[in-house]
């Protein structure tokens, strides 16, 4: 895509109230637009990171057997009296009066609906085990909505749900759902911790988050250096390799400041294996048996013939949350770098233009039309403005490898550069050839 | 995908208000399920074939150059207020007041939120022209919901909206959404009929609405067999290709019952083409200039110096809706068949199962994991029932190739049926070839 064409509205104005780095950078590169407090819109830079991120998620999704769905935004009021929850949930719920007076909501989750959905479905334990998820604009009503698209009011996730018999099989999609969870963490670049947790108002017994380390976290954790050398490789789907997996986490102290004791934290980690650290919330799961199967009367037939409710899990990431999430990690000392499996475009070409003389502009065109040819997904910044400006500019959009046209190239030689590392003179070729890789 | 594997809550018993072909088959078939009133959760098969006409619509927005982008589903009423519209538009628009008391509502359509996108970002007719579009949810309160996904309320669409500097280059931006639009229904083989159509409260002075062909349509259409003999495919890009493309369509008479001239249609059309048909709207463009630019104060530089608002049109595509319209037009005495460009499965393989013998079932496996490899997205029914349900069953799913095995089946040929014709035998290799076509 040619720069110019790309509707990328930078600025360097940023509103006082955006304080942290995923938030200042989202409005000077133009990915998002708030439009009312907490809601955002997603311009085409942005919008494109989102996307990859939401696929990443749901191929981990998929090869652990769940199935897609959808859930509409819009819910009744319903199901929400059923589970006891309509009054629980306080003010964060958008509740909304249709044009018939019926009292609906906009969804913050979906435990009720997709409860509601399986028990006029889904008869017996035959059918069992089901994993369902949706990727889905969700609506909370923060008092102070801030930090952008962090502590929004719209924002989009994914969120499954497991079925299961019983609980040994139920905690095997559990576990399941733990390794899909560091599998997307991982291929988005990110260095997850799962934590034991409390389970607030989602409700259950057993709950992990997954934190992600960055600076301006905002909250502290405490951990083991060595919880990093876990390869997750090294497990396969069975049930007892998976709750090895598990097991083996937990094994490391780690702990949020909710959670945090000082003297087990310094009895049980060497005094260099000890992280303290900024972490960020990524992801959530719980498993919570029968908390809402039972209010809301979703039986299946058991193989000894009774019926009895369907034990209950449910699994969320913040897909637009992840985005500022990547920033944060990533974001250092003015210089941003896209994990290459989420960067909008795979290379930016950046010519210096001159206006004497056509000659990097020419050479920057016909390289952008091989790399096309060959599905690099390619941006050309041909955009008439000083070099140094140019290089600025790519420094906030962050996209990992540059090939830079100006006094240095040779015929057939160019200046590569990957974000963060030192420049090197390359054909076209072995360009097309790392980048392959 | 193993059928016992899959959620798909088949249903005899089907509410009264299901009255139309595609609101019982997606019921049937579990496409989906109603949550509440106009209000539906897409279920794994139905969510399957919604997001491939999605990527078609995307496809065919990005190849005109539009670019994709993501507005939130609720909206601030100011700038509805700003447009005049907030009193205007009805009890269809749902309006919502959040915890604070601001008026909000969720977005029946988004001609004054990608204005107000537009005039803070853009401000020169240098970056002009701009095609933006997204694909989202949208709520219109309809006091009657009714026909199952096909007039309910929260349905899913693509809405385009075009930027340009004077009439004769914003025409030429309708022309090319003209030509996307007809691209598309092309890819999911719908008969899609440009008429021209009043604007209603988009307003406007130029507009079409496609109409596709489907005998329990809402509207009565008129119009000249040979309309459907223009081949998209003889058209350029060029301002005068797509112009001359559009006039080709607009010098056969066509009109739905609201425009419907009796003398007009028996003069212009040879009794021999004369075509009387029933149809369904798919799609519905406008162009309208100034009317949101102007009191939206949306300027931008003209070349010659002075500021002026700029020409708009907008482009919507119903996402959800089409589902439904191609059933409409596909499901004929009772059974279904997907076009392959938006069929659940490519193919389906159908043992008929013995107790006593397992043989096709091993048989059919065996295929199974062949055609995996190949990456045909193929489902096999390993339900243990008689041939005759299962037949029945995918009359109903529609997926448009079989392979049957039972007695016919001999070592290396199968029985391989394309819906609607005659079965034929077929070895694997022969099979995926015709698969690969």
């Amino acid at each position: 895509m040619l720069l110019s064409n790309l509707f990328l509205p930078l600025t360097k104005d940023l509103p006082t109230d955006a304080k942290i780095k995923s938030h200042q950078l989202m409005l000077r590169t133009g990915m998002i637009k708030q439009s009312a407090a907490g809601i955002y819109s997603w311009l085409p830079l942005g919008f494109k990171i989102m996307k990859k991120i939401e696929s990443i998620v749901r191929e981990e999704q998929n090869k652990i057997g769940a199935q897609e769905m959808l859930m509409p935004t819009i819910q009744s009021a319903d199901i929400w009296k059923e589970s006891g929850r309509y009054n629980d949930y306080g003010e964060e719920m958008l509740r909304i009066k249709d044009r018939q007076g019926r009292e609906m909501l906009y969804g913050p989750t979906n435990e009720e609906l997709i409860t509601e959905i399986f028990r006029s479905s889904i008869k017996s334990y035959k059918s069992l085990p089901q994993l369902l998820y949706h990727i889905q604009w969700k609506f909370r009503d923060e008092i102070r909505p801030r930090f952008g698209i962090m502590r929004c009011r719209e924002f989009y996730m994914k969120d499954a749900y497991s079925f299961d018999i019983d609980d040994e099989k139920a905690k095997h999609s559990y576990n399941k759902m733990f390794y899909a969870y560091l599998k997307t963490f991982n291929r988005l670049e990110l260095q997850a911790i799962p934590m034991a947790a409390d389970t607030g108002p989602i409700g259950g017994d057993l709950s992990h988050e997954f934190i992600i380390l960055a600076e301006t976290g905002e909250s502290n954790i405490f951990t083991d250096k060595n919880i990093f050398d876990i390869k997750l490789n090294s497990y396969n789907f069975s049930k007892d390799s998976l709750e090895k997996m598990r097991s083996d986490f937990s094994s490391f102290y780690s702990a949020t400041d909710e959670k945090f004791n000082k003297d087990e934290f310094e009895k049980k980690i060497k005094k260099e294996n000890q992280i303290k650290a900024k972490g960020i919330e990524v992801g959530h799961i719980f498993y919570f048996g029968e908390k809402y199967s039972k209010p809301l009367n979703c039986l299946v037939d058991h193989p000894e013939g009774k019926k009895v409710a369907v034990k209950m899990g449910s699994y969320g990431i913040g897909v637009s949350r992840l985005i500022g999430a990547i920033i944060e990690a990533k974001f250092i000392d003015d210089v941003m770098k896209w994990p290459r499996s989420v960067s909008p475009f795979d290379l930016v070409i950046i010519p210096s233009i001159n206006k004497n003389n056509d000659e990097n502009s020419k050479k920057a065109l016909k390289i952008y039309q091989e790399l096309k040819e060959n599905k690099i997904d390619v941006l050309l910044d041909d955009v008439n403005e000083n070099i140094s400006a140019k290089f600025k500019k790519h420094d906030l959009l962050g996209i990992p490898y540059q090939i830079i046209i100006g006094s240095k190239s040779e015929d057939d030689k160019f200046e590569f550069k990957e974000v963060g590392k030192i420049a090197t003179m390359l054909s076209l070729k072995e360009i097309k050839q790392k980048l392959k890789k």
